[in-house]
């Protein structure tokens, strides 16, 4: 099959495509009778990602002093934007002023989330609640991340859909739309190694994200950045322009809200959040947050200090992750070359960073292929999950996310995908020769 | 001053008052010459409560196996409602079905904040969202907890007070107003060793409320029982009714939402803060909660088990919480029956558990004498906190949380106090008989 797997699928003649769906179905069934049983469906750490953070749990004992530099108890209540040895900390990660800082609790998500639902019924410093408007929008590019969608879902904001290229959004298409329309209030962005095409913005795409000029006073641009320091090489690592800093310099202090947590650096729901934003936001928001609670984990952010000391300690130990997980990416993308490669039935990212690899695969076929491997035992993100509303228009693009199996398992799995990829695409080819 | 101090202040002279003032002016200049610097402001353990949990640091490792019994690694993503055997150990503590709990994160404040915020904007079970209601209201039993009133504020929902007596709230009152305004959503309750009084539920009290009959559907009790295990006494406690339980009995199920934590029980800010409800409303709220989290601290939660092992292992934490500061709140108790005593000035609660004592002043006297308090150097509560929108219409109300400070610093606080109280009655009632 190594052979004629090199002639495009689409010059073909139907006989040579009836050829190939009998191979490749006969190739499906050995995976099937392997029973497997594998998961490629979200972005989670290896066990032995976690592991590397093991040394997280002796970072504090019964004989340490919970205590911060500037002599707070971390064991009791208070400090409601968190400690100042964590602002530090984060703020190296994020590359902010410790000031423009506030450490949240284990999950990014649910700052993104409080942030909507603020806005939802207080509106942003002083505006008009949403849940008071007729419409709210919202710009999402797609493919975009599946629980960023599903927050504005939930909170009934109409999502409109903007193309990613591997620059960004179409850049035309905000400017132009959050100008026009003052019931567009925000948009959802993972700026580098993008979920889930890998793709960083281009220093001009930044730049023009700092300039926009939206209708409406509370606009904001919900930046999260999950994978500011998640690099797979040494040698080969996105740079993206601070928003935060551009954003000032451009006259537009207050338009970006930014997100990161350290879920892909320790240990994922038990990691510390963030936000990163302007003077002006971060008391619009203290002025909420005092109401919620009285303030997060200061024990869980001392740990993190400790284990970490500074950001030369965090990057190092994001090497040891990228060692883990470096192979498992270049499995896939080998994988993906050898069986795929030439066919003209699909095309596939190869990021320097994040969690996921994007597979586009002829318009109408995604949904077969995920169910065809769903069927042979490996679980892939369902397909559509990273449109609004999960409604892929083309049905052509599939997350792939590579971390979490084994990398045998992994081979395994990734070869199964390329026979459901072949497979489906053959089938639909032939049946439109019909 | 002994002698005369036990005459009732309403029976003296003007004569004798104005030495009295002269006398009680002399000692809080004493006071004030000591330059004191005491926080008797919040509900807040002392170093000694805190050091107790020291051995929670030591629960895991980086030796541990941080698997659940089902094997659930807990240091990855996933488990939204909770580890089995926290909700095992938190279910004893509540003393409610593990499968009626969901754990949350490391605040129940937290947890009832974003109750009231969900209903807000997506209603409750199916109703109306609140934010499209003309109007919202809440009965709130007064004195109460002030971060109650400040989350119900947040939202514009309109607080009407219900008088507390030492059995629970006016049940008349409770019954009359939610049968008759469909406008009344919820109420909130510290049902045992209430914030500020101390005072438990009467049976009473605890089935009348299962029984209500409220005219809102999506009406809730907010119960918030935070002191369900903290007692003071071995041979003194008191025994509240399981609400949960005793709703299903009257055929309410669904009328409660639970709240603890266990923020007193270990590191206030690094605990497990849990909800106790119903399925029906298990289910209305996890539809919610999918979209905010992936799942929250997990490693923590196990970290409370393994420190914990079970409840009969908090039970007996507990007991040592109670050894440190029973001592604090039979100072402040005999102190004020020593200074006070007699006077007609002022009563107090002596609570078998919680974390304050309510004080009652006279009439129109309760800012004052934190004022004076806070001129000598204590802090106390601010006058009127306990009651909605910080207003004490009879402005006599002073929350009095004695954990905090040393022993010695709280005798000197509260024979400062009893100076304050007995000098501002004694300024109010010379100036009435002018």
């Amino acid at each position: 099959m190594a052979e004629s797997a090199k002639k495009p699928y689409q010059e073909m003649s139907r006989d040579e495509l009836a050829d190939e769906i009998a191979a490749l179905k006969a190739e499906y069934k050995k995976y099937q009778a392997m029973e497997l049983q594998l998961d490629m469906s979200r972005g989670k750490p290896c066990r032995e990602q976690l592991d590397l953070s093991m040394g997280l749990m002796d970072a504090l004992n019964s004989t340490a002093d919970l205590s911060c530099e500037d002599g707070t108890d971390c064991r009791n209540y208070g400090v409601l934007g968190g400690i100042q040895e964590a602002k530090v900390l984060i703020g190296d990660m994020m590359e902010n002023n410790p000031d423009n800082i506030l450490i949240y609790g284990n999950s990014s998500l649910n700052v993104m989330y409080d942030q909507v639902s603020r806005s939802m019924t207080h509106g942003v410093m002083g505006s008009t609640p949403w849940c008071k408007l007729d419409k709210v929008k919202w710009l999402c590019p797609v493919p975009g991340y599946d629980r960023h969608f599903g927050i504005t879902e939930y909170f009934g904001i109409e999502m409109i859909p903007v193309p990613m290229s591997p620059t960004g959004p179409d850049m035309d298409m905000v400017e132009k739309l959050v100008a026009e329309d003052e019931a567009i209030k925000g948009i959802w962005c993972v700026p580098k190694y993008s979920n889930p095409q890998g793709y960083s913005y281009s220093d001009e795409t930044v730049r023009r994200f700092a300039r926009l000029k939206p209708a409406a006073k509370d606009f904001r641009i919900y930046w999260d950045n999950a994978y500011g320091i998640h690099h797979l090489y040494d040698d080969r690592q996105d740079y993206l322009i601070e928003i935060l800093a551009e954003c000032k310099r451009a006259g537009n202090p207050d338009l970006v809200y930014k997100f990161a947590s350290t879920s892909k650096i320790t240990f994922p729901g038990s990691g510390i959040a963030a936000l990163a934003t302007s003077a002006n936001n971060l008391e619009d928001i203290k002025n909420q947050l005092k109401h919620q609670t009285i303030g997060h984990d200061k024990v869980n952010q001392l740990r993190h200090v400790r284990f970490f000391k500074d950001i030369h300690g965090m990057v190092e130990h994001m090497r040891k992750h990228a060692a883990i997980i470096r192979p498992k990416f270049e499995l896939v993308e080998n994988t993906f070359e050898e069986n795929l490669g030439g066919l003209g039935i699909g095309s596939w990212t190869c990021p320097n960073g994040g969690y996921f690899i994007s597979f586009d695969a002829l318009e109408g076929c995604a949904a077969a292929i995920v169910d065809r491997a769903k069927k042979a035992g490996v679980k892939l993100t369902p397909a559509g999950a990273t449109w609004p509303y999960h409604k892929d228009p083309h049905d052509s693009n599939i997350r792939i996310a590579p971390t979490y199996p084994p990398l045998e398992d992994l081979r395994t799995a990734a070869q199964l995908f390329t026979v459901c990829v072949r497979l489906v695409s053959a089938e639909k080819l032939y049946s439109e020769m019909k």
